[in-house]
Protein backbone atom coordinates (compact mmCIF):
# COMPACT_ATOMS: atom_id res chain seq x y z
CA UNK A 1 0.00 0.00 0.00
CA UNK A 2 2.71 2.52 0.56
CA UNK A 3 5.88 3.45 -1.02
CA UNK A 4 8.68 1.78 0.11
CA UNK A 5 11.62 2.30 -2.23
CA UNK A 6 11.51 6.37 -2.30
CA UNK A 7 13.77 8.46 -0.16
CA UNK A 8 12.09 8.73 2.82
CA UNK A 9 10.56 11.76 3.03
CA UNK A 10 10.44 13.70 6.77
CA UNK A 11 6.99 14.27 7.41
CA UNK A 12 6.31 17.32 9.77
CA UNK A 13 4.31 16.95 12.84
CA UNK A 14 2.39 19.80 14.45
CA UNK A 15 3.09 21.15 17.77
CA UNK A 16 -0.37 21.54 18.74
CA UNK A 17 -4.07 20.43 17.10
CA UNK A 18 -7.19 22.05 18.00
CA UNK A 19 -10.22 19.63 17.57
CA UNK A 20 -14.08 21.12 17.19
CA UNK A 21 -17.03 19.75 17.76
CA UNK A 22 -19.36 20.84 14.88
CA UNK A 23 -22.72 20.90 16.60
CA UNK A 24 -26.07 21.99 15.11
CA UNK A 25 -26.79 20.10 12.14
CA UNK A 26 -30.12 19.22 11.46
CA UNK A 27 -31.95 15.73 11.26
CA UNK A 28 -30.30 14.28 7.56
CA UNK A 29 -32.80 12.93 5.55
CA UNK A 30 -31.83 10.85 2.42
CA UNK A 31 -30.74 13.49 -0.78
CA UNK A 32 -30.20 16.31 2.32
CA UNK A 33 -27.39 18.04 0.73
CA UNK A 34 -24.46 17.63 3.36
CA UNK A 35 -21.50 19.59 2.21
CA UNK A 36 -23.77 23.13 1.86
CA UNK A 37 -25.19 21.82 5.66
CA UNK A 38 -21.83 21.50 7.14
CA UNK A 39 -20.94 24.89 6.09
CA UNK A 40 -24.28 25.96 7.61
CA UNK A 41 -23.66 24.62 10.75
CA UNK A 42 -19.59 26.06 10.83
CA UNK A 43 -20.78 29.50 9.84
CA UNK A 44 -23.95 29.41 12.92
CA UNK A 45 -21.06 27.88 14.91
CA UNK A 46 -18.66 31.36 14.29
CA UNK A 47 -16.30 29.57 12.77
CA UNK A 48 -15.13 29.28 9.13
CA UNK A 49 -13.48 26.57 7.31
CA UNK A 50 -9.70 27.03 6.96
CA UNK A 51 -7.02 25.48 4.65
CA UNK A 52 -5.35 22.58 5.95
CA UNK A 53 -8.43 22.14 8.17
CA UNK A 54 -9.11 18.47 8.10
CA UNK A 55 -13.34 17.65 8.57
CA UNK A 56 -14.44 14.54 9.96
CA UNK A 57 -17.85 13.69 9.27
CA UNK A 58 -19.77 10.88 11.25
CA UNK A 59 -20.67 7.89 8.61
CA UNK A 60 -24.59 7.84 10.19
CA UNK A 61 -24.91 11.63 8.22
CA UNK A 62 -23.37 10.27 5.05
CA UNK A 63 -25.52 7.26 5.12
CA UNK A 64 -28.33 9.19 6.09
CA UNK A 65 -27.86 11.97 3.19
CA UNK A 66 -27.60 9.25 0.46
CA UNK A 67 -30.04 6.87 1.77
CA UNK A 68 -28.27 4.52 3.11
CA UNK A 69 -31.21 2.91 5.60
CA UNK A 70 -33.55 0.13 5.41
CA UNK A 71 -36.66 -0.24 6.99
CA UNK A 72 -36.49 -3.50 8.50
CA UNK A 73 -40.15 -4.59 7.83
CA UNK A 74 -39.49 -4.54 3.92
CA UNK A 75 -36.41 -6.98 4.40
CA UNK A 76 -37.47 -11.07 3.71
CA UNK A 77 -34.92 -12.88 5.66
CA UNK A 78 -33.70 -15.82 3.58
CA UNK A 79 -33.42 -19.37 5.60
CA UNK A 80 -29.54 -19.15 6.32
CA UNK A 81 -30.65 -15.28 7.79
CA UNK A 82 -32.79 -16.96 10.19
CA UNK A 83 -30.90 -19.81 11.11
CA UNK A 84 -28.09 -17.22 11.84
CA UNK A 85 -30.81 -14.63 13.84
CA UNK A 86 -31.72 -17.63 15.96
CA UNK A 87 -28.27 -18.78 17.01
CA UNK A 88 -27.32 -14.66 17.95
CA UNK A 89 -30.34 -13.94 19.52
CA UNK A 90 -30.51 -11.33 16.94
CA UNK A 91 -33.55 -9.97 14.22
CA UNK A 92 -33.55 -11.97 11.06
CA UNK A 93 -34.22 -8.95 9.33
CA UNK A 94 -31.33 -6.94 10.50
CA UNK A 95 -29.43 -10.30 10.23
CA UNK A 96 -30.59 -10.66 6.48
CA UNK A 97 -29.39 -6.85 5.85
CA UNK A 98 -26.12 -7.93 7.30
CA UNK A 99 -25.73 -10.40 5.38
CA UNK A 100 -26.15 -8.79 2.23
CA UNK A 101 -23.63 -5.94 2.76
CA UNK A 102 -21.13 -9.17 3.61
CA UNK A 103 -18.69 -10.50 1.54
CA UNK A 104 -17.58 -12.83 3.90
CA UNK A 105 -18.17 -13.69 7.35
CA UNK A 106 -15.38 -13.76 9.73
CA UNK A 107 -16.28 -14.75 12.70
CA UNK A 108 -19.91 -15.76 14.10
CA UNK A 109 -19.94 -16.74 17.68
CA UNK A 110 -20.52 -15.52 21.40
CA UNK A 111 -23.34 -13.21 19.95
CA UNK A 112 -21.59 -11.36 17.53
CA UNK A 113 -20.98 -11.78 13.99
CA UNK A 114 -17.84 -10.44 12.22
CA UNK A 115 -17.63 -9.99 8.38
CA UNK A 116 -15.69 -8.46 5.42
CA UNK A 117 -18.17 -6.01 4.25
CA UNK A 118 -18.36 -5.56 0.44
CA UNK A 119 -15.88 -2.44 0.69
CA UNK A 120 -13.22 -4.65 2.34
CA UNK A 121 -13.69 -3.77 5.74
CA UNK A 122 -13.50 -6.44 8.65
CA UNK A 123 -15.71 -5.11 11.40
CA UNK A 124 -19.05 -6.28 13.53
CA UNK A 125 -22.21 -6.43 11.78
CA UNK A 126 -20.86 -5.22 8.43
CA UNK A 127 -21.56 -1.28 9.92
CA UNK A 128 -25.26 -2.37 10.20
CA UNK A 129 -26.83 -0.19 12.81
CA UNK A 130 -29.32 0.89 14.79
CA UNK A 131 -28.32 3.63 16.60
CA UNK A 132 -29.28 7.37 15.53
CA UNK A 133 -31.65 6.05 13.26
CA UNK A 134 -35.82 5.71 13.29
CA UNK A 135 -36.86 3.23 15.33
CA UNK A 136 -37.65 0.21 13.13
CA UNK A 137 -34.71 1.11 10.33
CA UNK A 138 -31.15 0.22 10.20
CA UNK A 139 -28.18 2.37 8.52
CA UNK A 140 -25.79 1.14 6.36
CA UNK A 141 -22.90 1.99 5.13
CA UNK A 142 -22.16 4.84 2.62
CA UNK A 143 -21.72 2.27 -0.83
CA UNK A 144 -18.14 3.85 -1.71
CA UNK A 145 -17.37 6.09 1.96
CA UNK A 146 -13.80 7.17 -0.01
CA UNK A 147 -16.10 8.82 -3.25
CA UNK A 148 -18.37 10.43 -0.37
CA UNK A 149 -15.54 12.15 1.15
CA UNK A 150 -14.26 13.20 -1.98
CA UNK A 151 -17.17 14.73 -2.81
CA UNK A 152 -17.83 16.63 0.67
CA UNK A 153 -14.39 17.50 0.05
CA UNK A 154 -14.47 18.88 -3.21
CA UNK A 155 -17.87 20.70 -2.65
CA UNK A 156 -16.97 22.24 0.81
CA UNK A 157 -13.30 23.58 -0.40
CA UNK A 158 -15.60 25.08 -3.40
CA UNK A 159 -17.96 26.85 -1.35
CA UNK A 160 -15.52 27.79 1.76
CA UNK A 161 -12.64 28.86 -0.61
CA UNK A 162 -10.19 26.83 2.16
CA UNK A 163 -8.51 23.60 0.60
CA UNK A 164 -9.53 21.12 3.33
CA UNK A 165 -9.24 17.51 3.75
CA UNK A 166 -12.40 15.44 5.16
CA UNK A 167 -12.88 11.88 6.62
CA UNK A 168 -15.67 9.90 6.66
CA UNK A 169 -15.31 8.47 10.53
CA UNK A 170 -17.42 5.02 11.89
CA UNK A 171 -16.59 3.55 15.34
CA UNK A 172 -15.06 -0.09 15.45
CA UNK A 173 -14.62 -3.01 17.91
CA UNK A 174 -10.97 -4.54 17.34
CA UNK A 175 -9.95 -7.82 18.80
CA UNK A 176 -8.03 -8.11 21.82
CA UNK A 177 -9.52 -4.71 23.29
CA UNK A 178 -12.18 -3.55 25.35
CA UNK A 179 -14.42 -0.95 23.78
CA UNK A 180 -14.81 0.80 20.41
CA UNK A 181 -12.98 3.16 18.53
CA UNK A 182 -13.72 5.67 15.52
CA UNK A 183 -11.31 4.67 12.38
CA UNK A 184 -11.17 6.53 9.28
CA UNK A 185 -13.20 4.60 6.49
CA UNK A 186 -13.55 7.17 3.72
CA UNK A 187 -10.45 9.20 3.23
CA UNK A 188 -10.21 12.82 0.69
CA UNK A 189 -7.14 14.95 0.38
CA UNK A 190 -4.49 13.24 1.93
CA UNK A 191 -2.39 9.72 2.60
CA UNK A 192 -4.40 8.25 5.25
CA UNK A 193 -0.73 6.54 6.30
CA UNK A 194 2.42 7.97 7.83
CA UNK A 195 5.63 6.16 6.51
CA UNK A 196 8.28 6.30 9.20
CA UNK A 197 10.36 3.31 7.13
CA UNK A 198 14.08 4.71 6.30
CA UNK A 199 13.69 7.38 8.11
CA UNK A 200 16.26 7.71 11.87
CA UNK A 201 15.33 8.13 15.23
CA UNK A 202 16.95 9.94 17.93
CA UNK A 203 19.99 7.15 17.91
CA UNK A 204 20.44 7.09 14.17
CA UNK A 205 18.49 3.83 14.34
CA UNK A 206 16.48 3.40 10.73
CA UNK A 207 12.81 2.73 11.78
CA UNK A 208 12.25 -0.55 9.96
CA UNK A 209 8.49 -0.94 10.62
CA UNK A 210 7.05 2.04 11.30
CA UNK A 211 3.40 3.03 9.44
CA UNK A 212 1.21 4.95 11.14
CA UNK A 213 -2.62 4.94 10.41
CA UNK A 214 -2.77 8.63 10.57
CA UNK A 215 -6.07 8.92 9.49
CA UNK A 216 -7.71 6.86 11.97
CA UNK A 217 -5.71 8.57 14.92
CA UNK A 218 -7.66 11.94 13.65
CA UNK A 219 -10.83 9.85 13.25
CA UNK A 220 -10.59 8.90 17.23
CA UNK A 221 -9.73 12.39 17.85
CA UNK A 222 -12.32 13.32 16.41
CA UNK A 223 -14.78 10.78 18.31
CA UNK A 224 -13.79 12.51 21.86
CA UNK A 225 -15.32 15.83 20.62
CA UNK A 226 -18.55 14.07 19.01
CA UNK A 227 -19.36 11.83 21.41
CA UNK A 228 -22.61 9.13 20.76
CA UNK A 229 -25.32 10.86 22.03
CA UNK A 230 -24.48 14.61 21.97
CA UNK A 231 -25.92 15.18 18.12
CA UNK A 232 -22.44 16.02 16.90
CA UNK A 233 -21.35 14.25 13.67
CA UNK A 234 -18.65 16.15 12.91
CA UNK A 235 -15.74 17.69 14.30
CA UNK A 236 -12.95 19.91 12.47
CA UNK A 237 -9.35 19.16 13.20
CA UNK A 238 -7.06 21.98 12.70
CA UNK A 239 -3.11 22.42 12.31
CA UNK A 240 -2.58 18.73 11.22
CA UNK A 241 0.11 19.37 8.25
CA UNK A 242 -1.60 17.01 6.12
CA UNK A 243 0.17 17.09 2.06
CA UNK A 244 -2.69 16.93 -0.83
CA UNK A 245 -2.41 13.45 -1.78
CA UNK A 246 -4.80 11.11 -3.52
CA UNK A 247 -5.19 8.77 -0.82
CA UNK A 248 -7.69 6.54 0.04
CA UNK A 249 -9.20 4.61 3.20
CA UNK A 250 -9.44 1.70 1.76
CA UNK A 251 -5.41 1.88 1.50
CA UNK A 252 -5.95 0.73 5.24
CA UNK A 253 -7.44 -2.47 4.39
CA UNK A 254 -4.77 -5.03 5.33
CA UNK A 255 -5.12 -7.28 2.36
CA UNK A 256 -6.71 -11.07 3.33
CA UNK A 257 -2.59 -11.84 2.14
CA UNK A 258 -1.21 -10.49 4.86
CA UNK A 259 -3.99 -10.94 7.91
CA UNK A 260 -3.06 -13.58 10.39
CA UNK A 261 -6.24 -13.38 11.89
CA UNK A 262 -9.24 -13.86 9.02
CA UNK B 1 -14.61 -4.67 32.86
CA UNK B 2 -17.64 -1.61 33.18
CA UNK B 3 -20.94 -0.98 35.41
CA UNK B 4 -23.94 -2.27 33.85
CA UNK B 5 -26.73 -2.10 36.17
CA UNK B 6 -26.10 1.38 37.48
CA UNK B 7 -28.22 3.98 36.17
CA UNK B 8 -26.79 5.64 33.07
CA UNK B 9 -24.69 8.49 33.85
CA UNK B 10 -24.51 10.84 30.79
CA UNK B 11 -20.91 11.57 30.24
CA UNK B 12 -20.35 15.62 29.34
CA UNK B 13 -18.40 15.82 25.97
CA UNK B 14 -15.75 18.40 25.18
CA UNK B 15 -16.78 21.34 22.36
CA UNK B 16 -12.97 21.52 21.97
CA UNK B 17 -9.45 19.58 22.34
CA UNK B 18 -6.62 21.22 22.15
CA UNK B 19 -3.25 18.73 22.55
CA UNK B 20 0.20 19.99 22.79
CA UNK B 21 3.65 18.21 21.54
CA UNK B 22 6.36 18.18 24.49
CA UNK B 23 9.68 18.42 23.77
CA UNK B 24 12.73 19.21 25.15
CA UNK B 25 13.31 15.82 27.35
CA UNK B 26 16.80 15.39 27.54
CA UNK B 27 17.37 11.82 26.95
CA UNK B 28 16.78 9.33 29.58
CA UNK B 29 18.70 6.92 31.62
CA UNK B 30 17.56 4.26 34.07
CA UNK B 31 16.70 6.12 37.38
CA UNK B 32 16.03 9.74 35.67
CA UNK B 33 13.07 11.54 37.86
CA UNK B 34 10.79 11.53 34.62
CA UNK B 35 8.00 13.46 36.44
CA UNK B 36 10.07 16.46 37.43
CA UNK B 37 12.10 16.28 34.18
CA UNK B 38 8.33 16.48 31.83
CA UNK B 39 7.39 19.57 35.06
CA UNK B 40 10.69 21.42 33.56
CA UNK B 41 9.68 20.64 29.81
CA UNK B 42 6.41 22.08 30.73
CA UNK B 43 7.56 25.49 32.15
CA UNK B 44 10.71 25.74 29.36
CA UNK B 45 8.12 25.32 26.80
CA UNK B 46 5.58 28.31 28.38
CA UNK B 47 3.01 26.29 29.84
CA UNK B 48 1.65 25.14 33.38
CA UNK B 49 -0.02 21.72 33.91
CA UNK B 50 -3.52 22.90 34.31
CA UNK B 51 -6.19 21.24 36.49
CA UNK B 52 -8.07 18.95 34.12
CA UNK B 53 -5.23 18.12 31.86
CA UNK B 54 -4.49 15.02 30.54
CA UNK B 55 -0.81 13.79 30.04
CA UNK B 56 0.38 11.55 27.26
CA UNK B 57 3.46 9.98 27.69
CA UNK B 58 5.73 7.41 25.64
CA UNK B 59 6.25 4.14 26.98
CA UNK B 60 9.43 4.48 25.88
CA UNK B 61 10.64 7.19 27.92
CA UNK B 62 9.03 5.71 30.90
CA UNK B 63 10.75 2.31 30.27
CA UNK B 64 14.12 4.08 29.65
CA UNK B 65 13.68 5.82 33.15
CA UNK B 66 12.72 2.60 34.85
CA UNK B 67 15.75 0.73 33.44
CA UNK B 68 13.55 -1.52 31.19
CA UNK B 69 16.30 -1.73 28.58
CA UNK B 70 18.57 -4.88 27.89
CA UNK B 71 21.56 -5.33 26.18
CA UNK B 72 21.54 -7.72 23.36
CA UNK B 73 24.83 -9.32 23.72
CA UNK B 74 24.14 -10.06 27.33
CA UNK B 75 21.17 -12.59 26.44
CA UNK B 76 21.71 -16.42 25.96
CA UNK B 77 19.31 -17.52 23.49
CA UNK B 78 17.29 -21.01 24.09
CA UNK B 79 17.22 -23.56 21.76
CA UNK B 80 13.75 -22.77 21.08
CA UNK B 81 14.34 -19.05 20.44
CA UNK B 82 17.02 -19.92 18.38
CA UNK B 83 14.71 -21.75 16.29
CA UNK B 84 12.06 -19.29 16.27
CA UNK B 85 14.88 -16.76 15.28
CA UNK B 86 15.59 -18.93 12.43
CA UNK B 87 11.31 -18.94 10.84
CA UNK B 88 10.89 -15.83 11.91
CA UNK B 89 14.23 -14.44 10.18
CA UNK B 90 14.76 -12.30 13.37
CA UNK B 91 17.81 -11.81 15.82
CA UNK B 92 17.82 -15.06 17.96
CA UNK B 93 18.92 -12.26 21.34
CA UNK B 94 15.99 -10.57 20.53
CA UNK B 95 13.53 -13.35 19.93
CA UNK B 96 14.90 -14.58 23.58
CA UNK B 97 13.70 -11.23 25.44
CA UNK B 98 10.17 -11.39 23.38
CA UNK B 99 9.81 -15.11 24.33
CA UNK B 100 10.52 -13.79 28.12
CA UNK B 101 8.41 -10.88 28.16
CA UNK B 102 5.44 -13.41 26.96
CA UNK B 103 3.07 -15.37 28.21
CA UNK B 104 1.20 -16.80 25.33
CA UNK B 105 2.13 -16.72 21.72
CA UNK B 106 -0.71 -16.19 20.01
CA UNK B 107 0.54 -16.08 16.57
CA UNK B 108 3.92 -16.52 14.58
CA UNK B 109 3.33 -16.35 10.86
CA UNK B 110 4.99 -14.01 8.05
CA UNK B 111 7.71 -12.81 10.02
CA UNK B 112 5.73 -11.86 12.92
CA UNK B 113 5.42 -12.93 16.77
CA UNK B 114 2.04 -11.68 18.35
CA UNK B 115 2.16 -12.73 22.16
CA UNK B 116 0.29 -12.03 25.01
CA UNK B 117 2.71 -10.40 27.21
CA UNK B 118 3.24 -11.03 30.86
CA UNK B 119 0.63 -8.05 31.32
CA UNK B 120 -2.32 -9.13 29.11
CA UNK B 121 -1.59 -7.00 26.25
CA UNK B 122 -1.87 -8.90 23.16
CA UNK B 123 0.83 -7.18 20.37
CA UNK B 124 3.79 -7.84 18.38
CA UNK B 125 7.11 -9.12 19.75
CA UNK B 126 5.51 -8.44 23.59
CA UNK B 127 6.47 -4.56 23.24
CA UNK B 128 10.09 -5.27 22.72
CA UNK B 129 11.29 -3.02 20.36
CA UNK B 130 14.90 -1.28 19.07
CA UNK B 131 13.50 2.40 18.16
CA UNK B 132 15.02 5.18 19.73
CA UNK B 133 17.22 3.10 22.39
CA UNK B 134 21.06 2.47 21.79
CA UNK B 135 22.01 0.38 19.03
CA UNK B 136 22.56 -3.61 20.52
CA UNK B 137 19.68 -2.94 23.09
CA UNK B 138 15.89 -3.28 23.63
CA UNK B 139 13.39 -1.51 25.13
CA UNK B 140 10.98 -3.82 27.51
CA UNK B 141 7.18 -2.41 28.27
CA UNK B 142 7.08 -1.03 32.09
CA UNK B 143 6.72 -3.87 34.79
CA UNK B 144 3.44 -2.44 35.43
CA UNK B 145 2.42 0.38 33.25
CA UNK B 146 -0.67 1.44 35.56
CA UNK B 147 1.51 2.18 37.97
CA UNK B 148 3.88 4.20 36.41
CA UNK B 149 1.01 6.10 35.65
CA UNK B 150 0.03 6.55 39.00
CA UNK B 151 3.57 7.22 39.85
CA UNK B 152 3.96 10.15 37.37
CA UNK B 153 0.07 11.61 38.01
CA UNK B 154 0.59 11.46 42.21
CA UNK B 155 4.22 13.44 41.30
CA UNK B 156 3.37 15.85 38.83
CA UNK B 157 -0.39 16.57 40.56
CA UNK B 158 1.90 16.91 43.63
CA UNK B 159 4.79 19.29 41.77
CA UNK B 160 2.14 21.54 39.72
CA UNK B 161 -1.02 21.37 42.33
CA UNK B 162 -2.76 20.84 39.11
CA UNK B 163 -5.31 17.82 39.23
CA UNK B 164 -4.05 15.96 35.81
CA UNK B 165 -4.86 12.27 34.68
CA UNK B 166 -1.86 10.32 32.80
CA UNK B 167 -1.70 7.89 30.17
CA UNK B 168 1.38 5.86 29.25
CA UNK B 169 1.07 5.17 24.92
CA UNK B 170 2.40 2.73 23.28
CA UNK B 171 2.21 2.19 19.20
CA UNK B 172 0.43 -1.02 18.36
CA UNK B 173 -0.80 -2.92 15.29
CA UNK B 174 -4.12 -4.38 14.94
CA UNK B 175 -5.70 -6.76 12.76
CA UNK B 176 -7.29 -6.03 9.35
CA UNK B 177 -5.98 -2.49 9.37
CA UNK B 178 -2.87 -1.32 8.07
CA UNK B 179 -0.65 1.15 9.89
CA UNK B 180 -0.02 1.31 13.95
CA UNK B 181 -2.01 3.27 16.36
CA UNK B 182 -1.34 4.51 19.81
CA UNK B 183 -3.35 2.82 22.70
CA UNK B 184 -3.07 3.22 26.28
CA UNK B 185 -1.19 0.55 28.18
CA UNK B 186 -1.29 2.45 31.56
CA UNK B 187 -3.84 4.90 32.87
CA UNK B 188 -4.23 7.08 35.91
CA UNK B 189 -6.91 9.37 37.42
CA UNK B 190 -9.79 8.12 35.29
CA UNK B 191 -12.14 5.49 33.89
CA UNK B 192 -10.46 4.31 30.30
CA UNK B 193 -13.66 3.83 28.91
CA UNK B 194 -16.73 6.21 28.40
CA UNK B 195 -19.85 3.61 28.77
CA UNK B 196 -23.22 4.79 26.82
CA UNK B 197 -24.87 1.43 27.20
CA UNK B 198 -28.32 2.92 28.39
CA UNK B 199 -28.29 6.30 26.97
CA UNK B 200 -30.66 7.62 24.60
CA UNK B 201 -29.77 8.69 20.91
CA UNK B 202 -31.38 11.39 19.06
CA UNK B 203 -34.40 8.77 18.36
CA UNK B 204 -34.90 7.83 21.84
CA UNK B 205 -33.25 4.72 21.06
CA UNK B 206 -31.68 3.55 23.58
CA UNK B 207 -27.48 2.38 22.77
CA UNK B 208 -27.07 -1.14 23.46
CA UNK B 209 -23.31 -1.75 22.79
CA UNK B 210 -21.22 1.32 22.62
CA UNK B 211 -18.72 1.59 25.33
CA UNK B 212 -16.10 3.86 23.58
CA UNK B 213 -12.39 3.00 24.78
CA UNK B 214 -11.64 6.89 25.43
CA UNK B 215 -7.89 6.53 27.06
CA UNK B 216 -6.98 4.81 23.38
CA UNK B 217 -8.64 7.85 21.49
CA UNK B 218 -6.82 10.20 23.17
CA UNK B 219 -3.52 8.42 22.95
CA UNK B 220 -3.98 8.07 19.57
CA UNK B 221 -5.12 11.45 19.44
CA UNK B 222 -1.62 12.35 21.50
CA UNK B 223 0.22 10.69 18.77
CA UNK B 224 -0.60 12.93 16.26
CA UNK B 225 1.88 15.67 17.86
CA UNK B 226 4.35 13.08 19.25
CA UNK B 227 5.30 11.28 16.13
CA UNK B 228 8.35 8.99 15.96
CA UNK B 229 11.12 10.72 14.81
CA UNK B 230 10.39 14.43 16.78
CA UNK B 231 11.71 13.30 19.95
CA UNK B 232 8.50 14.44 21.45
CA UNK B 233 7.80 12.05 24.10
CA UNK B 234 4.75 13.33 25.65
CA UNK B 235 1.93 15.72 24.81
CA UNK B 236 -0.84 17.39 27.05
CA UNK B 237 -4.30 16.94 26.49
CA UNK B 238 -6.30 19.97 27.54
CA UNK B 239 -10.38 19.98 28.16
CA UNK B 240 -11.15 16.69 28.14
CA UNK B 241 -13.70 16.51 30.82
CA UNK B 242 -12.82 13.53 32.77
CA UNK B 243 -13.73 12.52 36.31
CA UNK B 244 -11.84 11.22 38.78
CA UNK B 245 -11.76 7.79 38.40
CA UNK B 246 -9.12 4.29 39.53
CA UNK B 247 -9.27 3.49 35.78
CA UNK B 248 -6.66 0.91 35.17
CA UNK B 249 -5.52 0.67 31.17
CA UNK B 250 -5.70 -3.14 32.06
CA UNK B 251 -9.49 -2.78 32.04
CA UNK B 252 -9.06 -2.25 28.05
CA UNK B 253 -8.13 -5.68 27.98
CA UNK B 254 -10.24 -8.10 26.29
CA UNK B 255 -10.78 -11.23 28.44
CA UNK B 256 -9.50 -14.39 26.70
CA UNK B 257 -12.85 -16.25 26.83
CA UNK B 258 -14.80 -13.03 25.00
CA UNK B 259 -12.09 -12.92 22.76
CA UNK B 260 -12.49 -14.42 19.48
CA UNK B 261 -9.35 -13.73 18.04
CA UNK B 262 -6.55 -15.44 20.34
Amino acid sequence: MMPTESAPHRREIPDKLVIHALAGLPEISAGAPLAELLCEAVARSGMKFEAGDVLVVAQKVVSKAEGCLVELRSVEPTPFARSVAQTLKKDPQHVEVILRESKRIVRMDAGLIVVETRHGFVCANAGVDTSNVPAGWVSLLPRDPDASARRLQEEITRRSGAAIAVIVSDTFGRPWREGLTNVAIGVAGFEPAIDYRGQADGHGNLLAATVIAAADELAAAAELVMGKVSRRPAAIIRHFLWEPAPGKATDLIRTREKDLFR
